[in-house]
């Protein structure tokens, strides 16, 4: 996606330990103007799949993924990443480590809002280790529903967890995939 | 707002401890098209306020502050609950405590992101007894923006936050406020 790359050339900060910062339109302070386009090239992508839910994780995918829904006519469902008062009941539970941070946590979602009739697309904002992505996808395959595929928004090419996903048939489409990035030049190379 | 009324009558669920659960179209599961009314209802109140930027705070904010946002035009900026690799520099801070957990945690906003010129209109899910909201205030004042008011989901009117935050001055806009509701017989009455 071309307005995705021009963007991410023009405000990302490639910084220290291979992470990208791209906080100024898509994790901290959002571009929603920008995430309507994500969603109709995600329509795009995924249209005559029959998508009945979204799936998500917080934080940084939810407004992504609540933004593409409106294409898909669907609701959004995220994963929580600690249990609350507000999840009672039975839940999936998935285990997931966190690129950014390193720490290693449970997302849970409710098992009442996911049943083995949904087709479910799953949005995220970053592929990279792919923990996430992994750990969301074990939960659509718990509740017996079908994963018709994960749409990202920024994957980095240059680290393991896209092609283990995708080796392993599940359909990952992403909107821009970084095959190198370098901290001192500022250089990115998309694929 | 008669429809998020009837929906809560509908879907909400009392639980001990004066939690409402709303996460079958709220904060876990969400209802996009219901969103899309409150962004409506919210523009009724606050157009002519010249709005610039909604704030909100991870997670459950976030998705109900970008459907919001379309109808306002404007950038969603989210305050977050734990410093991550990916917010580096300046960053204006605010305590704030966890109604639902009962956690105590700093939130953090970068500072290139908030400027004073800006209008700011905070959205969240829930108002109990406003700790967050006076966190998120207290942002928007230390950064020099204006803060134009809050648009506010589901107030709980029997818990102090609302009228706290009302009596020292910002307009607090809530689409639905509930003066009781009763555990065992399942009744809401609403302001």
């Amino acid at each position: 996606m071309e307005l995705l790359k021009e963007r991410i050339r023009k405000d990302g900060k490639i910084k220290a330990g291979n992470v990208l910062k791209v906080d100024s339109f898509l994790n901290h302070q959002m571009d929603i103007d920008l995430f309507s386009e994500f969603g109709k090239e995600f329509l795009n992508i995924f249209k005559g799949e029959n998508i009945t839910k979204i799936l998500t994780i917080e934080s940084s995918g939810i407004g992504i993924a609540c933004v593409v829904a409106q294409y898909f006519n669907v609701p959004v469902l995220f994963a929580k990443k600690n249990k609350t008062k507000n999840i009672a009941g039975e839940t999936y539970t998935s285990r997931v480590e966190s690129f950014t941070t390193g720490r290693v946590y449970d997302i849970i979602v409710s098992k009442e809002f996911l049943k083995n009739d949904d087709r479910v697309l799953i949005i995220d904002d970053f592929l990279a280790n792919g923990s996430a992505l992994q750990g969301l996808s074990k939960i659509v395959t718990d509740s017996g529903a079908t994963l018709v595929g994960a749409g990202i928004v920024i994957e980095k090419g240059f680290q393991p967890g896209g092609d283990l996903i995708r080796k392993s048939g599940i359909r990952v489409e992403s909107l821009a995939i970084i095959d190198e990035m370098d901290e001192k030049s500022g250089t990115i190379k998309f694929r």
